[in-house]
């Protein structure tokens, strides 16, 4: 791989030797500015061997770097080990943007461009870029060359699977009253049309999904929307002919994908509206329409407001999700015990279970299988080189889900094996009486999840412990695990949070080379109560799974924290024991009897 | 009154009509930014009759309108009342912007311009008017007219009162290292120059102090800072011959107040920054510099992180505001049952007593005292027409401060002068425990005050109460009692929090028509502790009086609060014991008894 990674920066440095290139920059996203993104755009994985869903490469005629954020700080360090690529740890004291380090990197060279394909970075991205660039000694930032296209011979295709109805059963909305509250709202915005890139948005405004991303039900497309039309563009050869009548019926016309930047050239007329954190660099130049309005996409916000039906859907396949999660926690404990087993059997397993249940279509995630030291490693995704035994002590460290065809979950618990340490139900505990904190605040309606983030996290700061990743996001209604434009976080997110939206809530903290824990649900956002001071919201678990109470500290917690736990045990139970066996349902009783009697 | 404005408002649309402006906005500020004004920039106050300290009147040929924020709304109802001004309530929702109102106003109307004086208005503000009234038909805005200096007859004159030296025993660092570090941030930013505005950073800078503004001890005067000169435009009349050699010695040049453009334009060949949120449109527009950097002074975050002189200096003004806050309240209840007292007569009595102090200049705001109802007026303050008696029941809010040489106060306490309703008990439980659970919060050096404000609110969010004002603000050294950049509030602060600064926690719960709850200390944050994830911070009281705890709903109180209350208490009596009569002695005593044994 270390050769296979030298031989592709060789041919690189060729070609930009050629181009008068003095480096070239490899995001993680794609064209449609995409968290996981089909193997196509994985052109970043491929020039620095780095797999983690963000990092951004960067390679000079003479040196290459890795920019990747906390979540994946150790992963990188093992893939990048043995290649020339320099790890920049994002937002630690000391490490330089792409900008300064280029700056000085190219210090001392002619060359006063750079590359960076417009096809795959957003308006926002590269106009800033450029305008860092331009301060560092005037460098200019060439966006209509994509070197991957010479140098990466086995390159995948675009996928061409098939795209498919999302029952109404199951979306709760059809598309026409969807693009009629997209219009609605872009007219508030002055706009008379807009692009959709987003593969998530483009799904769900007309109801369809697809196999075209690993994990995300989602199919490449652009969607245009205007007053009088509706155009996706999208290779025909992805749509079945009753999914051509379909988009017929919805008033939707066809147009070859290739052919976006065509399309949006017949609406010069129109002002349109294009997200320029969503849309490329190069789709957003290439508007020519009389007014480009650069603002926040409607449909986001839209999407993340369940409905009565999606909610639904997510209290059915949080149940069957429950279910498998019960039938594996049974019988992790033995089987690891039986030996054996190590983390990647135990991932194995627990996607076998949830393929057993009715609607289940994926994963709707790499399943996080961390043990002990492996835990630590937040994104950690154990592989052939990595897996190691897991043994009957300690603590491992599960984040899975699942898409089912009616809801979409996420949830991680820390389990432990055996025998735990002190400072092990410590940790599990602070981080329990966050998770706790977080799904027992009321708060008001509109307020930003980084209002509310703090509530997760006192408990562990008045120790001097922290974790750097965010809190919560939300989760998409079948669609992806991680969607916006909502989150909790440290960082200023400005989205309101509202009744109807999922969110998840899952602080955790990570002991480099010990453990790691993290404790996550998927709540719903609800409506508390409206006094002369406003609406309330608060929030209601979806997930459906006991919560380990062996490592708990329990002289730890708040009454109000115990009493949380005792009633969720109680509900988790009330909902699953109806599908379980009776040998299932013992093991449940024993997994949520109250700490309190 | 009434009359009056009546008349002002006829006068100033005869002038309106002459100059062919369809309307004319007061802003509450002057051309300082400030938020505490001289007599000669309340032009708001004078057309308007509002006199709270944030607020903007807009006239138009046939209406007129007055914004405010919460804490005003019901004191602008009151002094509104019989006027034509209609009351918008900023952030309730339905209340239209000034553009939006405009828009809607000027409908009809043939005339495209409306009027705003450039001088008293940042440029942030003209910007986003301009920008806003473009986009509502195209209104153009005149900002070179100012109308308050025909009409406004009696108008008082820019204060020409004598400007003192704040000693560098108070101050801790002298003029030349703070020029030097006012420089070097400032070659950070790329500018060689900056046009300091506020008048606070100014005094801070020089470590000057004035008389010019109502309880904050400035002075009017514009600073130039370049890499090589300081300049100090100021009417001469103000400086003593001592304080002309002081600056002398301190290579500060002097150049008169009205030659501030002039000034600016020897500056062609300078980039120099203009903070865009303080800088007046007029002056932001008169820089003919190299290039103008719209960036943040750094001058309010240097000045808000307190030097170890200062620290010590709040110590010693809080040990004399103590005293005379004991003594205050050992006089109070026995008073208030003899019979006779007022609103009015207890502010008076409290200021009496802080008098007393050595080092005492000034109060540091006009005192509010709101007895029940009133209590609920976040920024009551009694005039002869609203004062009550006050009784030997019920709750009194009393938010006062003082401006001594080493320090300012800030202090809000919510006393019990007889039996209080098992209401008030409650409400006043849920505030102390907002206001607790903010003291005893450490986080992340560097967060900012949004992250941590919900910690203040939980307890009341959980039962469906809010307050609308913010949480904390800095508190200057002799200096504004309102400091920035940090605040604490729901709204997005993004000014980092540091070791070294100061910041109020100031919770409050105001029901309407019946009283009103707020507990206030002043507190220093400090260093917690620093651990692999990071530096954490901690803060600590700075002030030193009793919470009443008569009105205290023990059961509501988790025991780290109860805990907190009466370590607190312990550290009030330590600290004021000393220097108080044995009768001082014994009230105290009893006022700090532990609630729990």
């Amino acid at each position: 791989m270390i050769d296979n990674i030298n031989q592709r920066l060789a041919n690189l440095r060729e070609v930009l030797r050629r181009e008068h290139l003095a480096a070239f920059i490899f995001p993680s996203t794609d064209a449609h500015n995409s968290e996981y993104v089909p193997d196509y755009w994985k052109g970043r994985e491929w020039i620095s061997g780095f797999n983690g869903s963000a990092g951004t490469a960067v390679v000079t005629l003479k040196s290459a770097a890795l920019w990747t954020d906390s979540r994946y700080f150790l992963a990188a360090e093992e893939q990048l080990k043995g290649t020339e690529y320099q790890l920049m740890k994002l937002k630690m004291p000391g490490t330089p943007s792409i900008a300064d380090w280029l700056g000085e990197e190219l210090a001392d060279t002619d060359l006063t461009e750079i590359g960076i394909d417009g096809m795959v970075n957003s308006y926002s991205f590269v106009s800033g870029l450029m305008s860092d660039m331009k301060r560092h000694g005037g460098i200019t930032v060439r966006t209509n060359f994509d070197p991957l296209r010479e140098i990466w011979n086995d390159r995948p295709c675009i996928p061409e699977k098939q795209v498919y109805i999302q029952s109404l059963d199951y979306a709760g909305e059809d598309v026409k009253s969807k693009v009629s509250r997209v219009r609605k709202s872009l007219r508030e915005k002055h706009a008379d049309g807009m692009l959709v890139s987003a593969l998530d948005d483009i799904a769900w405004v007309l109801n369809l999904r697809g196999d075209d991303v690993h994990c995300n039900p989602v199919f490449v497309a652009y969607l245009l929307i205007s007053t009088e039309t509706v155009t996706l563009f999208i290779n025909k050869v992805k749509l079945s002919s009753s999914v051509v009548s379909y988009l017929e019926e919805n008033g939707v016309s066809i147009q070859p994908y290739e052919s976006v930047k065509e399309g949006l050239a017949k609406y010069s007329e129109y002002n349109i509206l294009l997200d320029p954190a969503e849309t490329n660099y190069t789709l957003s130049k290439a508007a020519t329409c009389q007014e480009v309005i650069r603002a926040q996409s409607p449909i986001p916000l839209m999407k993340s407001v369940k409905n009565d039906t999606e909610i639904a859907g997510y209290h059915q396949a949080m149940i069957r999700d429950g279910i498998a999660l019960v039938k594996f926690l049974m019988w992790l404990k033995p089987a690891v015990e039986a030996g054996g087993q190590t983390e990647m059997s135990l991932d194995r397993k627990l996607t076998s279970l949830r393929a057993e249940q009715p609607l289940f279509k994926d994963i709707s995630f790499d399943t996080i299988a961390g043990y002990e030291a492996h835990g630590a490693i937040v994104h950690y995704e154990a592989t052939p080189e990595t897996d190691i035994p897991v043994l009957p002590k300690g603590l491992i460290l599960i984040d899975s889900g699942a898409q089912f065809l009616d809801g979409t979950t996420d949830i991680t618990r820390t389990i432990a094996l055996g025998p735990v340490t002190e400072e092990q139900k410590h940790i599990y505990t602070l981080v329990l009486k966050g998770h706790i904190q977080l799904e027992l605040a009321k708060f008001p309606d509109g307020a930003s999840g980084t209002q509310i983030d703090a509530l997760a996290r006192e408990a562990m700061w008045r120790e001097g412990f922290n974790f750097l990743h965010g809190t919560g996001h939300g989760v998409g209604a079948f669609l992806n695990v991680h969607e916006g434009p909502h989150q909790i976080r440290m960082e200023y997110m400005p989205a309101p949070l509202h009744h109807g939206m999922t969110v998840t809530d899952e602080p955790g903290l990570y002991l480099a080379g010990k453990f790691g824990v993290r404790i996550e649900n998927t709540l719903l956002i609800k409506t508390y109560k409206t006094t002369e001071f406003g609406t309330f919201l608060e929030m209601e678990p979806l997930t459906l799974c006991p919560i380990d109470t062996a490592p708990i500290d329990v002289s730890m917690l708040l009454p109000e924290e115990l009493k949380w736990l005792d009633e969720y045990h109680k509900y988790v139970y009330d909902k699953l024991s109806p599908y379980l066996s009776e040998d299932e349902n013992k093991w449940l009783e024993n997994a949520t009897k109250p700490l309190k009697l």
